[in-house]
């Protein structure tokens, strides 16, 4: 690395230290903290958040940024040194971009407006929101004035989740998509309903947990670089590439949902485990975009472990977990309920093939409203409509409908397009690895996942956060993002499952 | 509280929240960090650390603190602004005096120290840790030298963890301390053998944590503001009045390890948690001097949940969760067993007799060393000829010796003498508490902690930071810390246990 890189990357190594502080801090909060304990842990994220944005913006990084640059200008961009500056550029030209007091209004706005955001939802009450989501929704058409776009407001917002991307890629990608799943979806509809009633019995909960950790060891997750805890709402976060921590939820009468969650935060975790050691408190490190992110927990959650081949390795396994609840089940009808397609109302319980319906359904509603082209009152019937129109089923009222999540109470918008372009993503990694290997599934059957993971490491962990997604499938695999693989391995899975 | 003070306050809350993250990253590094996190985690807090120093010893600091200064100058310390600015000033003072280049040097020697006297320690060669410890010694002379003093190098290192104690003082009291203790550990030691083998039975895991959350719920610790974990080294930590956490460790064999572990934290974590809320993000936060902090983690520890009162209302449920092991044991018998007093060669399982005596040899060592009198290549022999003097016992190794204890491996030398000062604290408050409410004992027998709680809220927590150990004593008590109290408690307690 020259002398210039590496002077920006002693720069910059405690700003990721306080980052990662601001993490743990995050973590605890979400995992551990007594409930008094908020105001306190508000104000120590506040100073570390501030503090890390202070530093990274100043002076000394321009400076520092512009003398690499003129080192690595003839490299390219591929290699160690290249990357940093450039990732370092994109971050630093983003944070140095918004004023400081559009950040504080931010953060105060999304601070008011998740309570108000509960509280609504809670008391089914879109009025209690309404007015904190006109100013959440303001402020982001603010901050997309400040990043700058040539053709949509919403280009300026989804580039910070997933650069690389445009609002009219995003449109493509989702038209060609839709076309596929609504008749998928309703020809699925017309098959008769899956039995899936034992899954509502009782299933313990430190038996439910143990089968979780065998799962994650299995999958290659390692344990003295990461441990697994409970939390609300399951996520994944990482302090270095040694220290990866997953959280799963446990619901007695419903052990999929532990299942399926560890999976998927695994997922995410073995993507940051494999992030290179040397990459650690630089800008290399972790994981990507968003979308690649996503990529990796949706492949390990539903191309392996929603697949037949897993389940007849595991299925035996969970059975003798729960030999009251299962020994009279069948392999088949157990991988059938698992599998089970149902529209319904809520995003985070959807099935593989509706899941993306319901990104549909936000991702046209943000656009309106960054345009104004719809107006924050008639969100709720804008909601509902669509959803009668794409899944045929009419939400009964808003907290089951555009309350249900929490992102824009917090003035993230733009980040719901990223879910699906890792449904994409996974299906077109997926089909890569099968083409490399074409026996990769009779490793499941043995509980074994080593050459898929080595080869998610080759072709995807080790580049860390060096390409955004469309550079990242053009340098790996000279193909762009795009939604037919994933609609052949729905259409085959299902029309398979369900006898189509 | 005066404008220049309110500056100045706002100056030092981030400050205080980075302290307050480094103390999370470490609760987290003890309680639940993977093996292989340990590198991060240095780095991550070495960079809060250092960035928390910076700003406090900046020139910032420092004409905030001179500005505030000049407005207080005529109060009372007693009062919050004056307070505050005068325990500011000490911090300034001591952290401005020691050079950054020492501080790294220490840090270095601390860290390299610390391996070499695990692998000393594991391996029972003294020579591996020598150098090491000659150079921490070295290191604390120079430091103490910057420090400045008037009588004695140790003045300077004592004063860092209790203010307002000299040498001269601290031997005063450990003379008449020991005068004392002598001759009641030799009646003890000819009386017969207090029988307590029932306590080497296996205690189920999961009951003795039920049993601790039982203990420190009644004793008045809010699990609201705070929690316990597991930790090998059992310790308190708080990052705000309203996050004071505990930890403890569990031995199936030693049941009274888990009970006076989590007491003994839970009389810590009450004091911070009796902090005043608006104390909170300023230097009034928190416990006093270590001597003070050890005094109330001893009052609840020893004179509150090592008595008969409290074991009435406590040995029934105690038998109840394990009546296999304790239902044909009597109070009486088990009440002696947890009061046995035995001398012994590890500090840390010493009786509250003996105990002190530990302290006693480790304070003349230190000081002999910081001047230079004591060779640290003589160090083994001088200790074990001091432990047959006062314990008689000699150890067999230098492991269950001298290389007991991490302290000097971190640099930290003036810190075990606030120990026995935590001891002699304690009696002089209990005995002031039963001046004050003599049915107080009677309220234990109802597992009622309530009244004591008050008190020593309103007599000691309710001060904060505020006053060192002399001046609390001498405003609240008006009094001075004396060997008396601790020598009367103990002989009586003694007399009747073993009927001298």
């Amino acid at each position: 690395m020259s002398d210039k890189v590496t002077s920006l990357n002693q720069h910059l190594a405690p700003i990721f230290d306080l980052q990662a502080a601001a993490a743990v801090l995050s973590w605890d909060q979400q995992v551990n903290m007594p409930e008094q304990g908020t105001e306190a842990r508000s104000n120590q994220l506040a100073t570390l958040t501030s503090m890390a944005h202070e530093l990274f913006t100043s002076d000394e990084t321009r400076k520092l940024l512009e003398a690499a640059e003129s080192e690595v200008a003839n490299l390219d961009y591929g290699g160690d040194a290249a990357s940093t500056v450039r990732v370092i550029r994109r971050s630093f030209d983003k944070e140095t971009k918004i004023p400081t007091t559009l950040v504080e209004r931010e953060t105060r706005a999304a601070s008011q407006g998740f309570v108000a955001w509960r509280k609504a939802r809670e008391t089914d009450t879109f009025a209690t929101f309404e007015p904190h989501l006109q100013e959440l929704i303001d402020l982001q058409v603010e901050r997309a004035g400040h990043l700058g776009y040539t053709e949509h407001p919403y280009d300026a917002l989804l580039d910070q989740y997933e650069p690389d991307m445009t609002t009219a890629q995003v449109e493509a990608l989702f038209g060609e998509l839709k076309e596929g799943l609504v008749p998928l979806v309703r020809e699925i509809a017309a098959q008769p309903e899956v039995n899936d009633d034992f899954l509502s019995l009782t299933y313990d909960d430190q038996k439910q947990w143990d089968f979780t950790l065998l799962l994650l060891r299995d999958i290659g997750y390692d344990f003295k670089r990461g441990r697994q805890d409970r939390a609300p709402h399951p996520f994944t976060t990482e302090f270095s590439s040694a220290d990866v921590r997953v959280t799963t939820r446990i619901h007695p009468g419903a052990p999929q949902s532990a299942i399926f969650s560890s999976v998927h935060e695994g997922g995410h975790a073995l993507y940051e485990q494999g992030s290179p050691e040397a990459f650690d408190r630089t800008a290399l490190a972790g994981g990507a975009t968003l979308g690649l992110h996503e990529s990796q927990s949706r492949l390990w959650e539903n191309q392996v472990a929603r697949s037949l081949p897993f389940w007849y390795h595991y299925y035996p396994i969970l059975q003798a977990f729960f030999p009251d609840q299962l020994s009279s089940i069948s392999l088949t009808t157990f991988h059938h309920a698992i599998n089970k397609v149902q529209p319904s109302l809520i995003r985070v319980e959807a099935d593989e093939v509706t899941y993306n319906l319901h990104i549909f359904v936000r991702f046209e509603l943000e656009k309106a409203l960054v345009t104004g082209e719809l107006k924050v009152a008639d969100v709720p019937d804008a909601w509902n409509a669509r959803y009668e129109e794409y899944l045929g089923i009419t939400p009964p009222n808003d907290a089951l409908g555009c309350l249900q999540d929490i992102h824009w109470s917090h003035g993230m918008v733009g980040y719901f397009p990223t879910y699906t372009l890792g449904n994409l993503i996974s299906a077109q990694l997926y089909e890569q690895a099968l083409a490399g290997m074409p026996d990769l599934e009779e490793n499941y059957t043995q509980g074994e996942f080593e050459p898929l993971l080595s080869w998610l490491r080759d072709r995807i962990h080790k580049h860390g956060r060096k390409f955004t997604a469309p550079e990242l499938l053009e340098r790996e695999f000279n193909t762009q993002i795009s939604a037919q693989p994933l609609l052949t391995y729905l259409r085959k899975k299902y029309s398979e499952l369900y006898k189509l």
